[in-house]
């Protein structure tokens, strides 16, 4: 594993091995309220072994640029959905799986107007929003059972600003 | 009816009857990522009558008050999360219902970090962001069927910003 990984900018194609992107992006779906209103309709991929969807609220410190990440987690029973509550930018970090750990991790920085939704059992860091109010809305699987595995990285691996 | 109603603070005790407020008020229910993190768990009551919860963008014009609301709508099958993807605040035009009819029209502005969930059924505005991105996500039941009623009212009532 690199010990360094550069930020990418958040794309629905960059993202697709993780995740779904949500935005308003291309034509809506469905023009609503007389047309006042664009429904881009039914973007994430909601999946859940069991239990049912929920939604809850996240209140994260925030985090700055170079950023030492020092493991990553995942979901096995379910998706989980990030939703920003502020305008500001947030890191995705997110990692391929191989034999069981995170391999070849990727880190995505967001636009204003974008959330994202990972994929059932896609390894991830934890959330870092890199400014305002670190206030987030959390769409995943409310139930029993083990639905975290964590991966502590012997070192660290750094994520810094593209250039 | 009145025909003019002034808007109030959006208020979990005030908004009970028609919906929950999602937002990080009181203590967490879990601290996560080594404390770095609240979760505010599972603060919505997603109610479907079949179908599935799912994730979809809106992006809407705004409005500025006073606003003249012409017609309101519910959905029978299902509630409906609106979350926003900024700190821009929003209009909630929320009513009792009577024979059918809406009755009594509440017009509620939220605060920066609130988002809303309409319990199933309740008649409501259609979406109405007061600035900002008009960018929302929204958790809503995607199914087959039909799922909005929608009432006119023969004069709109009109929502003007309270002293």
């Amino acid at each position: 594993m690199s010990e360094i990984i550069h930020t990418e900018s958040l794309t629905a194609d960059a993202f697709a091995s993780f995740g779904d992107v949500l935005a308003a992006t291309g034509a809506p779906d469905k023009l609503i309220n007389a047309g006042r209103c664009g429904r881009f309709h039914d973007r994430a991929q909601l999946d859940f072994a069991d239990g049912q969807a929920g939604i809850s609220i996240f209140q994260s410190e925030t985090v700055t640029l170079p950023y030492d990440c020092p493991l990553m987690e995942r979901h096995p029973l379910g998706s989980q959905a990030f939703i920003p509550m502020s305008a500001d930018p947030f890191l995705v970090i997110v990692a391929a799986d191989r034999d069981g750990t995170p391999d070849a991790p990727r880190a995505f920085v967001t636009a204003p107007g974008q959330g994202i939704n990972l994929h059932r059992g896609v390894w991830h860091g934890v959330l870092t929003p890199l400014g305002g109010l670190g206030l987030f809305a959390v769409v995943d699987r409310i139930g029993e059972g083990a639905n975290l595995e964590e991966y502590t990285f012997d070192t660290p691996f750094r994520v810094v600003q593209a250039d």
